[in-house]
């Protein structure tokens, strides 16, 4: 049912074709979602300030293309676009309808940036622990940036030299929302989330070998923090603890 | 929102007071689900036979009690009444409830006939491996038979003798949907699948030691039974096994 | 021992050549089966609708083109033929044998069309949450429909949205057995359980990264359902589901 | 080391006792962490509105009773006071120390009240799916609350009766933060999150039997939810996630 | 079917009421166990010098005597009886049934001897690593001897001490096969086939505590043995060893 | 110190140049081991048949073609010699270095056999329950062959069609020892060794998918088995169960 | 053999009753470990300065009594006594046996000094997390004490307030080897290994709950320890540690 | 901060220009670390002997090269640089930088030896189980060595035939530390432990099939040894166990 079929119920009734309360039993069997339900969930979309996110990986080039070029089409829309776990044969067909579309190799991210308005109210500080760390802390650092964030990368902080974390304390207890990424033991967070009173979202990273089972390990390292400030997310999901990081930042 | 609210607003329509595009907008916002949706429930409810199963275990006797007192309340209603991993203990009040209520020791079920018709369309045969795996079975049993069906025992014929199944192929081919219940290696269902037409659900039980790790070889055995007119539902759930062949056996 | 041999015995029985005590020593060491057991067999065969499934995946194609040979060669047999997990190598050489057979590329699924009669009594709905369990969703419909079911899909309903479901509530309800492909979380079985009164059968997928650990998330979620009438196969197992479901639909 | 002693040094260099070189040296070896550092550390504490919480499993009545008796003495601090995984023994000889302590006896929380101050900006919502939930949403409930939160509750609402949950779409929607406890399957966090903006904890709990392997079916099932807005924290951690509600909610 | 039906109908083929075509039909619709298989069914039991053997776990005191009592009556019978996983409150009855019973408490099991008869051909040397390891070797042990075997222990030869088990050379080469009992890594099994030609059964133990995770360290360890002469049975089932030695033993 | 060295100190106590008690002190430091060690490891090799086996993966052509070189000098040696896990790329190099050396492709395994002598007793029965574990079955047959046993298979009688087995049982009655191939939910030796007296050696294979988890799910099958007659080698361990089963079929 | 036996051999060689190589044969046969192994042993057990441990869990009191005694009686030794895993009930009659026995409760370790000779040549430094791993410390350190060390405890400094363990890096630095105890993510040896250049030995506790897993998320932390002076023995295992520890500290 | 800066502090302290209260302030706001923190880790490193270690898995030629040529230009430095899991084309760039670069094609070690001194006391000894292992041993005996150790290989002394290892008790003596490599059911590290009295360091491989769960067996296996002087690293982890083993050879 859409909006001219519930028009001719209210109009009948409007001219006494049917009576309320018969009115009622039609509507109370009409499938509800017509009532407007998309337009909530548009809402939702605008206020998280992305039309769309494309996950990129087992996607071909065309496929890609495609949601991409959709994405454009609406022309009044000034929303970013992101691609995230693409490669260069996925970035191809993009550059090409977008001049201005970016691949960024490390973390495997197509941005195509439209607007450059900051929604976030602080900062997103996103905190690595070892350099095979950066891809997934930059897809963080990149989609918290695509969403309307400050945010500032501090990498390389691991506990094995914890001077080198407690050196940029000034950066940790400036931030609004922390997203910390670490694979391994995934200890940094227990840290970090010590030395501040801000949330610290974790990320487990799936760097290691044989023990650390694809980033089990450092998953949950973080699942058991002694830190009461720390929450966690699936394994190398930098993207999600951004989309979280950014629910908070708006608040 | 209830129905004199939306009464309201349609007779607003009829009056002239509110135009039908204004309608519209209200009714969009409305909770929908206030629109009939609890009655949607009810009759999903009835149309499985069942007004309400109460799982007993983590329950108090006083509260499994008052539960059933508030169903047995509902004086026109026929259905009968189930709760599942219960003891003597939560029995005790219950029967004080009601005179015909029945504690099956050996399964944990306390049932209420209130209904002896029979709705479904054939036979449910509940197979099970050792007479340590009857639990379960007499579980599914009494379940299935309250929920109006035909449901019939065939308790230990594990594979290990092969011939003790075998010697059952009648019971197997005439029953409409076959429950088969299995700890351990938990390969009775793949026997049982390949000798029948019809839909078999398989329940693992906790029934073992050592490397059965609580069920869990027999839930991986059935999971990837050779044969394909298997399904399974989790580790000693011979409630939830009763439910589906109930549902396919009303079919 | 085939009739004939069988034949001779009761003919000596008959003849008095042979005691009727004697026979029944004969009798007993008899390999039981070949008293019309492959028939039994066969007819099994015959009932579900299926000459024989190919499970592609490890085959060569000329392993596979061997068998559907085979199959063909039957002349007066009207089953439809599936072959499962293949590719375009293994198609290659079915494409020679039969003009009809088609390459299904999204699911990896080959069909040789003989029959399109309807033997099933309703519809079988897959439902699926992403568009990653897409291949698993098809090769439950194409499985379904090889089998002589009216198979319908509708795709793209994940829980994250849940009034795109909610906007399908009709063909939810129309269903007479309900398949459910998800990935990640497996939630969607419970939901869509929750709607209907048919039962369920869910499909955990191997689609998703990390903790998903390669379905079993999606498996432990399915098995764990709160709702009563799920039961669930293995991983990726479109096939298995879509056997069941056959099985359902033809009671 | 105190600040006066770092005073003393300080004067002994303005006097000319100690050389600067010579205090260079004796300040390197100070635990550096007296140069303010505890201060910091109380900060923190102060920030997040409590003085300490005492994990009550494996203490002893007279420990318990022995640390509350310490923080009561700072007759000056109004923060409230918690006792986490606590029973009545352990409440006996708190409720002697203090005649306003309550024991809550379904979480297992012991509160003293001594601040009703409200610090939180919005109202934090705690969500739960099953009744078997409700202690584990209590913890995080009550905890919200005595670190100055508006906190409320939404029981029952799991998702296979999906209306149950949208009836209450208001709630969700007003919320500046959602807590989401399940056990079983562990999918109202994904539900939930996809109908609101704000950030969603999921708290998998240990409810269940069977395949839910003491809550890691809930808690695989939420790591990898597909709603972007959610994070998890350990099974059954209702406080911890409360934790981190409430530092969000002072954001 | 027993004999005497199968009779009747041989008969009627005999006398020529029944056509030998007809009688092929009838016969093929038989139960066919009942052609003699229940009587191959008994020869294996015989053949394997055991009338039953009774889990002693999870039965009661009542169950457990019944059942002793039914294999008592037979009185022809020289078996002996074996009751598995018992306590003193299982053995109290059965004591009362046969004053000849004993129950071994060091590993619970509860012996009647009524044949000193020695069928197995050599001996089953039982070895063990730790004392902790010695009630499933006494299972073991006990379980070989009541089957007719020479079975002697060889107890406390773990590896830590190599030469404690170098020691003994003597009688591992003497055995004729050898169960090999073994908790914590599990690694004796494979020490032991080093040193002998003869079949090794492998028992690992929930002996252990932490990573031993109730004896699937054990059990690792000896599945990858990296000797070629190692089996294994499952964790604690000294009970298994010995039927399989037993077996080996008889060849 | 070898025979030599030895003699010239017993010598040395002879002629009187050495004390008694010194000649302890000197044998107490004595690498033990060469008072013959080594020939009875020498002698285990003979008794079992074989001068070594080759496991190919992991090691190149060049590695394996040395080793072999090394055991076809020894000119007077009869054994036969096998290489296991190997492919075309490893047989190359050794079809060079012996005419008689054949590659099994199915199985990987390259055998020069240069005895044919059987020293078994009895048949060893290698049974399989899916054409996929033909490989692992396969290597199991060729290695029972080469260590002087009568061999047979019996392929493709998966429980699923339990009268394929059934229709055997003659075989399955006359072998010795019976090793039994299986993957998925690893079923079949239950039932194998339910209608046969003598050892059943378990070999789960990796076939399957999903819930298979490579092998665990048959693995776990066989370790519970119900049948008492069942012991259990690694996943794919065809070799392993022919070792034991060679070393059984020996006594 | 004992050392007369051998005296008798080469006195027979000496007296020229016994021919040089027919006494190479009897030696050849000799149990090889009478030639003064158990010496060696024995040399061992002095070195690491214990006569003997004896783990009490699962030992009656009678049983522990019975080893104390034993040990006591050798009246020259000076071996310090030690039972872990005790209780009072096990105390109880070790207390009667020797009036300076003493039971450390929170440990549950029962010590009898009978030296207080120092063989370590530094300090051992037992540092744990929490108050909760005091216990599994606590068992390191008297273990570390009885076997001759100086060993220190550092307890409650935890890496959520990691200026509590920068405030004692004098003490970390002055180790010589480092016993690092911590549960729940187990992060406390990365960060303390970062600040030493002395081995840590690290244990896991079983401390924590739900995904702790009973120590497994500790476990994994340390083993994936990104610094390299680290390794790990088993959860709870703080008795292993510090025979580890103590033979570092012996070098 | 450094102490250019620390010193200006003092002395406007010492002027009077600073009131010693006002130095307080300041001082406390100070990043401590930079109070000589920094060169503490470099103390570190060189107590350590290693400039760097670089885990080239993951890497880029070009990115190794650019860190190796970094640590050439130290001119003074003479530390030994060491490249783990390395090939053939991240050697190629290294070789042209300095012509003494070495490629070990077994272990994929590069090392660029600039110093040949010794400064661990005593020999580590590593030993291996079987041939497999060799690669992980080999980098844990090149890492051994560039640290600045002796260090020896004894390889293929598996237990299988436990005598090879007996053979060479005397290396094993002799050692200062011993690292044991073993894949399979890794128990070389109990035997080996069980002869000497000094620290084992346990390395598992993931070497083995099947069970082995790419290296779990042996590392649980090693876990639970039944020797008290072993330790265990991550699996694989042969450089780890040469760090800790040149740990403890320094002491």
């Amino acid at each position: 049912m859409n909006q001219s079929e519930l028009l001719k119920i209210l109009e009948s009734v409007k001219s006494g074709d049917l009576a309320p309360v018969e009115a009622i039993d039609r509507l109370k069997h009409l499938p509800f979602e017509d009532l407007g339900f998309a337009k909530v969930d548009h809402h939702r979309a605008l206020r998280q300030g992305f039309a769309e996110v494309i996950f990129g990986k087992g996607k071909t080039p065309q496929q890609v293309a495609a949601i991409v070029k959709a994405m454009l089409r609406k022309k009044d829309s000034r929303h970013n676009i992101l691609v995230t776990r693409a490669d260069a044969k996925l970035f191809a067909p993009v550059k090409k309808l977008n001049r201005t579309a970016k691949f960024h190799a490390l973390s495997g991210v197509i941005t195509i940036e439209r607007s450059t308005e900051i929604t976030g109210k602080g900062t997103i500080l996103v905190v690595s622990a070892g350099t095979s760390d950066i891809p997934v802390a930059e897809e963080a650092l990149l989609t918290a940036r695509m969403m309307g964030n400050r945010a500032e990368p501090l990498y390389d902080v691991g506990i094995a030299g914890i001077h080198r974390l407690l050196d940029h304390r000034g950066k940790l207890v400036e931030a609004r929302v922390i997203i910390c990424v670490a694979g391994m033991e995934g200890a940094l967070p227990s840290v970090v989330g010590g030395l501040v009173a801000v949330p610290v979202i974790a990320v487990p990273t799936s760097v290691g070998y044989g023990a650390s089972f694809g980033g089990v390990a450092a998953l949950l390292g973080m699942l058991n923090s002694c830190t009461s400030n720390v929450t966690v997310v699936n394994i190398d999901n930098g993207f999600g603890a951004a989309c979280v990081a950014s629910c908070i930042n708006r608040l």
